[in-house]
């Protein structure tokens, strides 16, 4: 352990009081009256990184929520690496299910509680705090860093792109550690190899002029809502298998090594389902639960809405009614293509009597995948490996980091996953919470990753 | 004419200032914070009718919403007749529809907008200002006159049956009728002789214990929106013939003349078409679209909700999902038949993985049926061929007021529509009126209509 251990050590309170200050901040990206929200956390990130002896600290624009970056390039004839991780949280609703206000965070015991503590404030948070402590107790890094900080990770990163692009020379370097991330558990690492693409649409049922009574009219006039339900119902078979023309024309099937690999990771499907409180788990025959999450893709029905939402009843037939679809896409799939075809189903498939509208959210991420015999892969597996004392799983996410392939395609650097978040912390639900024995892992783990990567 | 017509016309000014104040009142009987605005409603009546000359006025309690009742009973040898109708009103929402807001009444040219206007507070008020002009004019009414006006009729009328039993004697007579009703057009009369029934229940979807990242969990687990979406269509088929085992093993079939005596009262497809905004008419196969509004059931979706609302996208596979539906029913079905029917649906039909709750909010009307050869019909028709110049059309109603079918079990009285609502009037939708034109011609006809029933 270098000097850097003894700083974490002593600094581990004031560790605790800038997480809580930093989780305080509501920031929202997908909600615009929380775009403010967003600027404050990007400002709280750039001082900070300041404060921990980062150079060229700076709050970029991107068209959309801004990026912040930083840097420390003084260690000649080393590699550059980059970290990456995002200060965007997800919406709180339905907030009347959080036990703790999900901005005023509260600490029980190893735990503390708030919106974005897992994903992704607490895991940011800790390399920051590694590179302080390495830069304050050696007075230098031991590889070259630079810090790209989004803020609209949450809503698919839909200006990231471009800015990568426009900033490519600044931001050029070997690798990429991805702060977004988590581990297998407590006692067992694991690397994340790969991510699924995401895109998503709004669908609108449109149907009489005006809301009507549903005794007069009920039985002669298509009702919007029951028109959406006969859509969405013909979109997948009854296992879940999607029915979208030329869904799946895309997909790279999965070969026997990576069904290996996946099965390799243990699993036990009922305490995954008492964790869930479900009595069975369901979807696309002919995979296994963890292929269909990790390794296949999903259209999936976000929410719904049409007519009376009041307590009782109304007896209305509404005129109008929508819902929100993602899409979790895996290599070949191209979001465009998706929402394409989505559209053309729609088209198709509209019940008479009802106009039918698909709005594209776009597509977010592209699906990616990490070679295994990477040679940056190799070097953190060692690290983990030192500080777990076993040899990491290779893993998959079901979720969708769009950066990863555009850093790819832009600077020809994989971005490898290097986060310490663990799966039960209800990230995206209410009462959202991340460990401190993981935030404090964290930080000397950044530390070891940056010496080892310097060898 | 009488000389109440000379009255009727010298208080026109004060008539609509009165509509106006009691179009102000927000009585909405489904919400239970307007449950005070139904009680001023109630005693806004019960002062209307004692200011009218009426007697024995109260207001009186049913475990519910109140009804109001009055009578005036000192025309010996002659017939009593009731008059009924409802002085709370349906929801507003979606509010911001509104073009003025429906609590404060407006009004232009012949229309007064408010939530409330036609349906049916307008219709209720007619007939008091009638009793009003007769007694004050001629200081008696030529029949006995009991007035029922409950509060309770937009939520199905849940206690009016165990109060119409309870005071069984009170309210004993010869015929009502039912000014909660309209007319064909404003130069055509129409009698209903037909009402359909209502049922309710709430679904409720509940799957994982909590909201899920779509990323993490998509594909493995049963999203409770796609469960409901699921069982929502399967209920109909693709023409909309319910698919709810039993739903029609109680209906009577339309005879040929029952089809000939609909098929009388003209309607233009294209028009009725144009007036909705749709380009296509729906449901049930073998049956007109005037057939199908009714004299056929019907299930139908009144609103649906679940997972994320907002603006954009949220990536959640939200724990729950829920709906409401009401059915309108036909003789013979019952009601409480039919929940049953559906809950047991719903629990066969619940795909795995999620849990499926039916809450009945209860069978409020029975279907109901007028014998067309009754003599009170053969009365009200020639009094409305005298107003109008035309014999009215024997139509019936696709909606429900379950307080006909009460009183004709209890009272053995059958119950008359005599309302003057046009079919325009956005009942149960945003921006709902009346207009002042049928306001007098209700007054007019209602005094023509006690001294027809006298003789």
């Amino acid at each position: 352990m270098g000097s850097w251990q003894g700083y974490l050590d002593a600094h581990r309170d004031g560790a605790i009081e800038d997480l809580v200050d930093f989780l305080r901040i509501p920031s929202i990206s997908a909600l615009p009256q929380h775009a403010d929200d967003v600027i404050t956390a990007a400002n709280w990130v750039a001082e900070r990184l300041a404060q921990a002896g980062m150079e060229h600290t700076a709050v970029m624009p991107t068209g959309g929520h801004p990026v912040v970056y930083a840097d420390w390039l003084h260690a000649e004839d080393a590699p550059t690496i980059m970290i990456y991780g995002h200060f965007d949280v997800q919406p709180v609703d339905p907030v009347n299910e959080w036990e703790h206000p999900p901005f005023e965070p509260t600490i029980e015991g190893d735990r503390v509680y708030a919106r974005g503590a897992s994903d992704d404030k607490g895991n940011l948070l800790a390399p920051i705090l590694a590179l302080e402590a390495m830069l304050t107790s050696e007075g230098a890094l031991p590889v070259n860093v630079k810090c790209l900080f989004e803020g609209q990770e949450e809503i698919g990163s839909p200006q990231l792109g471009t800015f990568v692009e426009a900033h490519a020379s600044l931001l050029a370097c070997d690798a990429i550690l991805n702060a977004d991330a988590g581990q297998f558990s407590a006692t067992q690492p694991a690397m994340g190899m790969a991510l699924r693409g995401l895109c998503g649409v709004q669908i609108d049922v449109d149907g009489p002029n005006s809301d009507l009574h549903s005794g007069s009219y009920g039985g002669a006039v298509q009702n919007p809502i029951h028109a959406l339900v006969d859509l969405l119902d013909a979109m997948r078979d009854e296992d879940g298998r999607v029915l979208v023309e030329g869904f799946y024309d895309d997909v790279l099937p999965l070969t026997p090594k990576d069904r290996r690999d996946i099965a390799a990771v243990p699993w036990d499907e009922q305490t995954y389902m008492d964790d869930l409180g479900v009595d069975a788990l369901w979807g696309e025959s002919g995979f296994t639960p963890r292929e269909r999450a990790w390794a296949r893709p999903t259209l999936e029905i976000n929410g719904i809405t049409g007519g009376f939402q009041g307590e009782g009843t109304k007896t209305v037939l509404p005129r109008t009614a929508s819902c929100k679809i993602t899409c979790r896409l895996v290599s070949d799939q191209d979001g465009e293509k998706i929402i394409e075809a989505i559209t053309s189903f729609v088209q198709a498939h509209c019940p008479p009597g009802v106009r039918a509208t698909v709005t594209s959210f776009g597509s977010g991420a592209k699906p990616y995948h990490v070679p295994n015999d990477l040679p940056v892969v190799q070097t953190l597996a060692g690290v983990l490996c030192e500080m777990y004392g076993r040899e990491p799983f290779y893993t998959r996410s079901g979720g969708s980091i769009g950066t990863c392939a555009i850093l790819l395609d832009v600077l020809g650097a994989y971005t490898i996953s290097f986060g310490f978040g663990l799966p039960d912390e209800r990230y995206h639900a209410p009462n959202e919470f991340y460990r401190l024995s993981s935030f404090f892992r964290g930080q000397t783990a950044y530390c070891m990753a940056l010496e080892t990567l310097a060898q």
